[in-house]
């Protein structure tokens, strides 16, 4: 199992993520499958409503409105393949409790800019390579093997995303203060993980 | 000119919108083509935000969800189609104020369910319709040909946008209470934009 969470983290998702994946959470992802799989419609969701706010706080950072909603238009296309999955298992839209780690991400954006910009860009690209990890290994692990199938099949985007995010850091800022507050974030992020919430979600 | 005015709001236009648009606004546009071209990148960018919060704000209505990722998905495509256009006359992407036509509108939304999702989901139509409406008359008098067959091919989208909020909002009530609500939101829409606002909005 713990050989099998390490060898679903690619290396470059490594550079992001400080720490792989508690090896308890895809236990609990994959015993409460229909869950994870509604809260993965809301982070969909929610990832579009990212991108599109940043879109709004920042509507003069021309590469930022144009790379933000491509990533924008993917999550909404995410999202309705999700439902199509919540449909043919006949699980109920419903809203979920979110878990705490994306207050407790919120909690370190900087206020005053360009630093809150920077925060925002690196904890969506963290987020995203986190999604990428455990998309990945629901994807290995996954009973029904057309859903791994399909959860395989997300993780180039997620990939690509929080390529998307991170260059745009740097874009906006440079690669050394960007790699030093990555690293930050990076290891508050895999801090919160450590402790698994006790609802099972994608960010549990 | 009003003939002009008259002769591009079809029928169907004028079940939502209780009054064509003031031969002033077009004049207004035309002669501030570049500002409305800008103001146009912004709506369509509201337009993804609003039904991306409708489907944040109303999670387990399950025919609200799926068709609002699909707005919200045009929506966006049509914003990076309307930024390819800034980008072609060199308008630099900038904020805007909002017309007062969206907080006005606004202020007309009830508290309380279902009221406060009915209110907002024929406030979007009025808006949708009174968009269509808009673009239309931007698509006649455009100077610039090529332009000008772009807005008209915006068009269809808005009506079908419109009718899905509409329908939205029968399918959440009934037709009866629908018809008689939405002929008081569009009277007072219209009430708003009797008054040409000094800015040149696509909404002034």
């Amino acid at each position: 199992m713990t050989n099998r969470v390490a060898a679903s983290t690619t290396i470059s998702t490594i550079k992001i993520l400080q720490q792989p994946s508690n090896p308890a959470w895809i236990e609990q992802a994959i015993a409460n499958l229909d869950t994870v799989l509604l809260d993965h419609s809301h982070c969909e969701r929610k990832a579009a409503g990212v991108a599109i706010n940043l879109m709004f706080r920042y509507p003069s950072h021309h590469k930022l409105v144009r790379q933000l909603t491509a990533i924008a238009r993917e999550e909404l296309e995410h999202f309705e393949l999700v439902n199509q999955w919540l449909e043919k298992r006949k699980i109920a839209l419903a809203p979920l409790n979110a878990p705490p780690y994306f207050t407790k991400l919120k909690s370190q954006v900087r206020h005053g800019e360009p630093e809150r910009l920077i925060d925002s860009l690196l904890l969506s690209a963290i987020i995203e390579a986190r999604s990428h990890e455990r998309l990945g290994l629901i994807g290995d692990r996954c009973p029904d093997p057309e859903l791994g199938k399909f959860y395989r099949s997300l993780m180039a985007s997620e990939a690509r995303h929080y390529g998307v995010y991170w260059l745009l850091a740097e874009h906006y800022s440079d690669r050394f203060t960007i790699e030093s507050r990555l690293a930050e974030l990076g290891e508050y992020e895999s801090n919160i993980l450590s402790t698994l919430h006790h609802e099972p979600r994608v960010h549990s």
